[in-house]
Parts: structure tokens; sequence; C-alpha cells
């Protein structure tokens, strides 16, 4: 009798295979106000290894953390007209504080260029005061008509970089700097996604940007999903909130500005790009837990994992133990599956006779497949962080593979349509698509991911001769 | 001519002291909504090294993170009938989301014991998911009437804990570690703060709790400051919530929950327990900057002071180089004075010449002085760490002996508002003063900020006998 699958197979139902992993490997639920989300310590883990390594690639391009309220008032809104324009439909807006209608409303932060750009224009007087780099790890809301777990949620958690400088050259550059530097090499040295870095259309953009980089990663159902933007706000903020600066000509000038952000999105990514039928399949290099050494049965295996544990966790690898001989042993190797523990090593009685171990991949390369096999406990030290690297080039090498063979070039935008309908992406020169070509693809719920130039870099302007459009369904 | 002072000294008017540290060490400037704050780079960087000290203890007291809505549907709130009349009066309601006005208004937390028992209720079933152990980092919102940068803010950062038990008794130990080893023993050791461990009167405890322990530090104007507090919850959200679990027994049982809390606040306590009329003075096992290696002019002092920061810094010493000599020196050592570095070194075309440099301590130890001394460059990476010691000694030796000298024993009402508005505290026993004479101190904007036993240990209830009422103005 074959077993009963443990979560709806990718083929039957994406969408649903999604939500059953991230209920049964407990990464998060639903919030209680509709489009919000309760994210759980196996999902908050995942995010605070996340949060770890970007904050050091943050610091190390010059940024320092800093914290802005959650609540702005709601005329700094409307001081920079495009992006109230894109932003008023999505306020969640108070009203009413300790016990009283407030005077003005406020909304709560969707994103803080508004009231960073207040606290810059008092913060930066000289030429001597930039560049101005800032971060901040924060929630924001934005209301969500179709919400759904990590990838559209009502509230998420996310950095945002907001940064002044003297030129629109070096405001270029640094958004450009964090685009390839600190969130490309992150992605896909990381996470093991092989993501696409472009540059948004003008339909796309950032409401309030003059230019938006953007990260664009396939998912295993051939959608793409944004991974991160990186804007040029030119000076659209500091002309709204009088952000300018003496410079040394002694002139009065307008700063150029940046920001530039990702979000728990991220989460939904690594899930989407990696997961299979089984689970979450977790990169190593970010896995809190590479390797989880369980007990099948008996005290002896309990003293074993134990020792073999403190043994790799010496040897700087993450590992945890599972010594819960009470719980059946085939549902803890299912639930292990099912949270994506890179590398899995089984102990049993019959094992510890012969110092030895099952060791248990959970990335396998198909073409020398070796999922499971016997290896010798005091050689794991010396095996492991192999196996790991492994895994980890696996991962990226699937993501490349499956980006290669699901990315056609077309000519036209039925074909595009067609492409993408048929769940790949589609290439196709922006010259014979442009916004016209880009607004019929958006009755059919296919959008232009992002513009990139022939060689693969990204495209200075939008008319740059040779730029191809990306054209896909996205999440 | 005497220097004007940077700050208006302490003894003139220690509120306008503690607010203009705060703008001068570009600490935090105020929010534009009442009440709110912007934490600025060097403020936020002493947040983020406290939140790294106590998640790390969070976590060696076996709690996990996750992350909970900020959103909360306003009928949780009254789903407990204390807490819902504690904070009502607090509250921020958002009414309209998404350009509609909302069918049931959503608070913005002011805390979680209502969201967090939501999904409790539905986590735990069984005696084996016990007990279940949680900590956010997080925003929260309470309306102020009345607020003070860092000290009561309607916006603030902390953590908040949240567990539950199978019995009173495990709830009742685990809230009294969290207050010891992971509060106190962070208060004490790392931010130099000599803490009395206490527990709260029926008429200062939290709204819902049935205990509630608090550490109460003494400041520099001999008020006192609540820093951190940890609640025994009993079951009253778990009856609200229907939070019960199977027992061995077969039975179904609430569970007893505990929840307990750090904040931004801890920032102003830092501030206002180790500052002086020259600035902050950061402890340096809090400090991101132990120490500053300043070139007064020329550009070889400029090389050697990069030359001495990556020496001090390979060494394990949290250094940074200040080689900005087209700032006069004198303004920059008064920044780094308002800053508060532990200890600045001082290298001048002069000293080179001799291999020295001048090291100049931020805390002075009254009983041997040793302000400024010449030391030999070669010998600082030896010398160092002591220094740091010192520092870190003397601080926390400085809170000590000013809560010895500054509290008084007293035996009536009188006794104790006299002492308190003289800036000091003063110990009565709790079974003269009662409910009643607690009462009476309110009157004089006098409270007390706990109770402790005679021996210092915090007493199991209020009617302990040998309990002592502490009693102060407070933040």
């Amino acid at each position: 009798m074959a077993k009963a699958p443990v979560l709806t197979p990718q083929a039957d139902d994406f969408p649903r295979w999604y939500q059953d992993l991230i209920n049964k490997a407990e990464l998060a639920d639903n919030g209680p106000v509709r489009g919000t989300m309760v994210i759980r310590p196996y999902g908050y883990g995942l995010w605070e290894r996340m949060q770890q390594d970007l904050d050091a690639r943050i610091k190390d391009a010059g940024a320092q953390n800093a914290y802005f309220p959650l609540f702005i008032p709601q005329s700094y809104l409307t001081r920079e007209a495009e992006h109230v324009e894109g932003f008023a439909p999505e306020l969640a807006v108070v009203t009413h504080g300790g016990g009283k209608e407030l005077e003005e409303p406020i909304v709560v932060r969707p994103t803080s260029e508004t009231i960073v750009n207040e606290y810059f224009s008092k913060w930066v007087q000289s030429y001597r005061d930039l560049p101005l780099l800032i971060n901040q790890w924060a929630n924001v809301v934005r209301w969500e008509l179709r919400p759904r777990v990590f990838l559209r949620t009502t509230e998420f958690l996310w950095q945002e970089g907001h940064t002044a400088h003297a030129t629109r050259e070096e405001a270029r550059d640094y958004a450009a700097h964090i685009h390839r530097n600190v969130y490309a090499d992150f992605m896909v040295n990381v996470l093991g996604i092989d993501v696409v870095l472009g540059r948004k259309t003008a339909r796309e953009r950032f409401a309030g940007a003059i230019n938006t980089l953007t990260l664009e990663g396939m998912m295993r159902d051939g959608k793409a999903l944004q991974l991160g933007t990186s804007h040029e706000l030119g000076t659209n903020f500091a002309k709204a909130f009088h952000t300018e600066y003496l410079s040394k000509d002694g002139k009065q000038e307008l700063v150029w500005q940046t920001s530039w952000g990702a979000t728990t999105r991220l989460i939904g990514g690594l899930i989407m790009s990696h997961g299979d039928d089984n689970g979450l399949r977790v990169p190593p290099r970010l896995a809190a837990v590479q390797v989880v050494v369980v007990a099948i049965k008996g005290d002896e295996a309990v003293t074993k994992v134990r020792e073999i544990g403190a043994k790799l966790r010496a040897a700087g690898i993450r590992a945890q133990v599972d010594d819960r001989i009470d719980t059946p042993f085939g549902r803890r190797a299912v639930d292990w599956e099912l949270k994506g523990v890179p590398v899995r090593i089984e102990v049993g009685p019959r094992d510890l006779a012969e110092g030895t171990a099952v060791l248990v991949r959970r990335v396998v390369d198909p073409h020398s497949p070796g999922g499971k096999e016997s290896v010798r406990i005091d050689e794991l030290t010396e095996l492991l962080p192999t196996v790991l690297e492994e895994a980890q080039t696996q991962l990226l090498r699937e993501s490349r593979e499956r980006r290669a063979s699901r990315t056609s070039e077309v000519a036209t935008v039925g074909e595009a349509v067609e492409a993408a309908t048929a769940g790949g992406w589609a290439r196709i020169p922006w010259a014979d698509l442009g916004p016209d070509g880009e607004a019929e693809l958006a009755g059919h719920s296919v959008s232009v991911r992002c513009l990139v130039a022939e060689d693969g870099s990204v495209p200075d302007s939008d008319d740059a001769p040779g730029t191809v459009a990306l054209v896909a369904r996205a999440y």
C-alpha cells in the first residue's frame, strides 16, 4: 500500500501544497485580522538567520540602523503626489487615541520615505553630512485584498534602507551596490535562489521613484516572485520635504536619495524555490539546524546522539539532537523532512555496535544519487562540511536549471502570454513590446517582471538598445 | 574664563540635562505624532547591544522567538476584565483600512497577552506541549499623556515573553528565573545598574496578573525607574481564551502563564544612572565602541591611529578610529565625552616621536583618580582590558553607593513622603503602611516601588512577615 502523502503534491495543486507545508512545518498561522500572520518559532528562526546575514551586509555597505515611528501624520503622505497615489488605497488609519478622536488622522507606515525625509531635512545641513546611510528593521502595514501568508500580508516585517547623497551618480551607484552586493549576493549564495537582476518598467516602478531595481526568482511552478527592490528616488522626496544641503560652493542643493527593502516574503520565496512534496529544503548556509542527530530507539542511542551532537557543534556545525525516543521514529523522520533540515544522522542499536550511523540527505543530486548511506560515526565531523556544501550547491543548481529550461524567447504578445500561462518565463525585445504591449499583457494577468540587457546586465534606461523584457505570471 | 557647559548641569535642572544629553549625543528626536520618538543611530546602537545580550539570555532560558500581529481585534481585549480596564484608556484604534470603514475596530497592540492566548489555545493540546516558551521583539503602542523620550513614549520597542506551564509552581519559578537570571543579571553585570528586585503591590500590578515582579533602579536624581517586569498571570488569560491541556491523568486543565518585558526605557535608565555633566557614560560591556583612537593632527597621527585601531580590534577590543583631523580636536573630544565612550586614546605628533599616547578615562574612580595618563602605544593591548573592567566596576559601585547613601529607614507616611520628595528612597514596614498608606502616598506623587523581604530577597506574598515597602518618586 502506498504511503498517504504528507502534503498535497505540488503537481496536483501548488497553492494548496504551499499552504499545507506552512501548516505542517509549523511556519506560520493566519492572524485574526484579515491578511495578518503569526510567524511561529520555526518560521521566525528562518527570518532571524536572514536578518543576521543581511544586517551584516548592510553594515558593510556603510549603513547604520535606526528606528522611525510606526505612526505617520496623514498629511506627510500627501506631500509627494505619486507616492500618495500609490499608497492611499492600502493604508490603515488610526482615528482614535487615548479614548479621544484625533485632530489629524494617523496612518500606520506602509513604508517610511516621508517620515524619514522629515528628519533627514533636519539632520542634513552641509555636504559634510553626506552621504547619510540609514537602515531600519521594522513592521509595515499595507491593506491586502488577496492575502497569502509570507507573500502578501497586511502586516509584514522588513528592512528598509534610506540614503541621501550629494549627486545623482552617487545615489545611482549606491542603489546598484545594494541591489548586487547586498541582495543578489545573499539570495544566490545563501538562499540558493538564482535571481534575475533587472529594472522595473515605469508601470511597475515604486510610487515616487525614478528607477526601481528588482530581483526576480522563478518558483517551482514557473511563476515569478519579486524578492527585493532598490530604488533611486531622485529628488522627489527631497523637494517635498526640503531636504537640502550646503554644497562646497556654498549653494543650497537638493539631496539625491535611494530606498531599498527586503521582507518576510523571502521566506515564501525560499519555500516555493526549494520545497518538494516532502516539505521544505533549507539551504545549509541559512539553516539554523544544519544537521539533526536522531536516536531511533534505546538509551544507548540517546547517549550516543548527545555525544555526536556536542562533537559536531564543537566543530562549528549547527547540529541539533532528537532524543525523543517516546515518539515513534517514523513520525519524527517525516517531521524533519517537512522542516527541511539538510542532513539527518540516524543512530539505532544495530549501528552502535558497528560504530556507524545512517546519513540521510534532504537534498539529493539526481546525477549522483546517494540519499541514504551508512557512515562511520568517527568520520562525521570530517564528512559533513562537504555534504552540506553539496546540498547548498545542488539547490542553486536546480534553481538555475529550472530557469534555463523554462525560459523561452518569444516575438509576440500572444506567445509571451502563452509561455507565461503554461508556467514559464518569456523573453521579448522591449522595443517590440513597449508600454502598449505591457498593458495588453496585464489583461491576461501577466506582467513585465523586469528589463534586462541582452548580456544579462541591468540596462541604464528603458530605451537602451537591445533591452529585453522578462515576462511572467507573478505572485 | 570658565568653559560654557555643554549640557545644563544636572544639579540645575535634571530633566533639562536629560533632554540636552539626548539631543547633543544624538540619541533620539521627538517624533511628529505626540509621544513618538525617532531613535537615531547612536541611540539605536545601544538598543542593538542590549537586544543581543538579552536575546542570548532569553534563548538560554529555553524560549524561542516568534512574531504575533500588531493588529488585535478590539473584542479580544475585552475578554479579560482587568486587562481591558487597565489598557482601554491607552489604546490607539484603527477604524479604516484599504479606504473603507472596518466592521470591527482594531487596536494596535499595547501588549500581546490576548492575541498570544488565542494561538496558545490552538497550539497547546496535551501536557507534552508544555511548557510553551515564546518571546517576541516588537513595537507596542500605549497612548501617553505626559511623554518623555525613552521613558514614556506612545510607541516603544521591547521584548515580551509569553509562556504556558502545567502548574502554578512551574509558572512561578519561570517568572522568577527570568526576573533574576535574565533581567537582574543583565542590568547589574552589563548595564552596571544596581537594581532592587521586588514584587509589586496589588495597586501597581500588571492588569491581568496575579503577581508582578519588578526591577527598580535609582537614578542620579534619586527617583526610581522601573526597568523590567515579570508577571505570573495565573489562569486569568487561560480562562478567557480556553487555553487548556489534557493532563497525564486525562483531564482538561487550564495552563498557568507568565509574561515579562523589558523596553527601550532601558536606554533612559542607562542615561540617568551613569550620565554626568559632560554626557553619557556607557559601561564597557555594553558599549559598541569601547575605545576611540583619536588623531589630534597630522598625517602621521592618522596613519598611527588606524594602525592602533586595527591592532585593538584584532585583540577583541571594540575600537573605533577618529581620523577627522579637519574637525577641531577640541570639538571631537567633547563629542566623544557626550557619547560616553569609556576610553579615549589621543595621538598627536609629539607623542608619536616617543611611542606614547594619552589615555583618557571617561569613568574615573574618585579614590584613585587617573583621568589622563601617558601610556606606551605598544602596551595598549595589554593595558586596555583592565582599564575597561575598572570602568565597568566603577559604574556599578557608584550606582550601589548612591542607593545605599540615599535610602533611609522611616516609620510614618509623612517621613516617607519627605524622604522621597528630597530625592531619596524610603523603607517602611509594609504592615505599618498597607494599602491605605499607599493611597495616601499617591496624593503626594509618591509610590510603593516594590515590596522586599527584610533580607533583600523577594517575598512570596504581600503579607509575609517582615515585608518592607520601598517608597520613592518614580519616572
